[in-house]
């Protein structure tokens, strides 16, 4: 028996938490390095370096391989949030209960943070140096990862969540949003594990599979919660996205709707694991954490 | 005796302009693709992809090898320029004689498109597949690229510059605005060209000061256009500088002192050029070039 799911997402958040700080060069200019180290530990549950770190050890290697990654993949999840929150975006005041990085630093200095996470998480990945990976293999991982954050990616599905928001959506059209923009980063987290840990091809079938049933649960849970979830464990007011007129999944399907289709993607990536050389348990746990959340 | 300067610069610039484009995925969403067209079309001189393909050439290998890395840089630079404007930086509503990006995108787009250039950058450069390019090398190249637009690079010098904004500044502090904010992209430009090409040590320091001379040279000629240039030709108001209280080179150490410097770091980069295995011709022009432009 391991240690509880709990206890080992706490372990590898702090983990992550701590390492990923001490990748940021002492010579950011003091004014930019606060405001990018207070984005990076305005506390989110790192759920992205965990599904990479996990899917490493599902596959029988260690975590450490995924350090730099993980933490790349953080630093452009907290970009996005930065640029996401500004005034001309989502114009937010909040996150987890703090001020947005703009609140507290100012438009100018949060998008040139946005803008450096971002460069960084490239030098941090094109930098990191393991007899076991190969220098076409991070290559790989680079180009992956701008496929899944660039134009194609979350930054297209940003701007398709723009131009969607005073529209009355189809599902087909949410759903391609949310697959771009909260999706293929979460699906790459999952697929970049399975590259640094030398999956095959089958491997990596399933754990894609995993992964974007997995980005599309995250997406209808997060919507589902609006509405039901607890204002304070999410750290934003609730009904936002209703008093927004925002196209949801509650919305367009039904409460109860959305809440099955959330319970059957998460058997499905489940369900997908059942693969050879995949240690699927704590894969799985962490699947089922992602319906039972509430924040 | 090769064609003109203006002449190979012209055709260097059409080739990258063109070949720039080809390299956006059809799969971007179409507003985000205008936005990210618009501003990469906008007209620059395309200095920095033509002082890497002339790196190569000088070093006798074919600028074809240096096409992925050219585009990059430009994207970069057009990135930099599209969030420089916006109304939380410099608040320019021309560049070039045209509107900004974000007055005829708007804000939002303005700053994804920005988002994606940067991202696309690297998925440039680290695509490219070239026989005489190790994936070693391309790691090089990536890692250099962030050093040079990050946090300790172009985004930290854009920060230095924010905030250096309304106060006086010595000549030293302006000069470490310069030398990240515009120089160390024009020095990578060159230094990735070295790189590229397999110059030796001696030649890469030779080739790394020409570019910090040029880079510096660069941005004092542009503080001295501002107070004398033609306004039609530079494409935005001239004075606008003084009119802004802004720590300038002319305004610290007197207008014909700025031009002496000018020239003094030109004709030392192209001293420094005097090195085996350096076709410095074309690079040496280059260098006038900087000093004589109107623009």
């Amino acid at each position: 028996m391991g240690i509880s799911l709990k206890a080992y997402m706490d372990e590898m958040a702090a983990w992550i938490s701590s390492q990923m700080l001490s990748f940021l060069p002492e010579e950011i200019p003091p004014t930019l390095y606060e405001s990018m180290k207070y984005s990076l530990q305005a506390g989110g549950k790192r759920i992205r370096p965990i599904l990479l770190l996990s899917t490493i050890e599902a596959l029988g290697k260690p975590r450490e391989l995924g350090l730099e990654t993980a933490s790349a993949i953080e630093m452009i999840h907290t970009y996005s949030l930065i640029h996401d929150d500004l005034p001309a975006m989502d114009n937010d005041d909040f996150r987890r209960g703090k001020p947005t990085n703009h609140k507290v630093f100012g438009e100018g200095i949060a998008i040139l943070a946005g803008d450096a996470l971002l460069t960084w998480a490239f030098y941090l990945i094109s930098s990191q140096r393991r007899s076991s990976l190969s220098a076409d293999i991070i290559l790989q991982l680079i180009r992956e990862l701008a496929i899944a954050a660039g134009p194609i990616g979350m930054v297209g599905g940003q701007v398709l969540d723009l131009e969607g928001e005073r529209k009355q959506l189809t599902l087909d059209e949410l759903e391609r949003i949310h697959r771009h923009k909260t999706g293929d980063l979460i699906h790459y987290s999952v697929y970049a594990g399975a590259i640094i840990a030398g999956a095959d091809d089958a491997q990596k079938a399933a754990l894609s599979k995993y992964a974007r049933n997995l980005g599309l649960a995250f997406q209808i849970q997060d919507d589902i919660l609006d509405i039901v979830g607890n204002e304070e464990s999410i750290g934003k007011p609730i009904g936002s996205d209703q008093r927004l007129g925002k196209s949801t999944y509650p919305a367009l399907m039904g409460l109860e709707q959305a809440k099955m289709k959330v319970y059957s993607l998460v058997e499905e990536a489940k369900e997908a694991l059942n693969v050879q050389g995949i240690e699927k348990e704590r894969l799985a746990e962490l699947a089922d954490f992602f319906v039972n959340r509430q924040f």
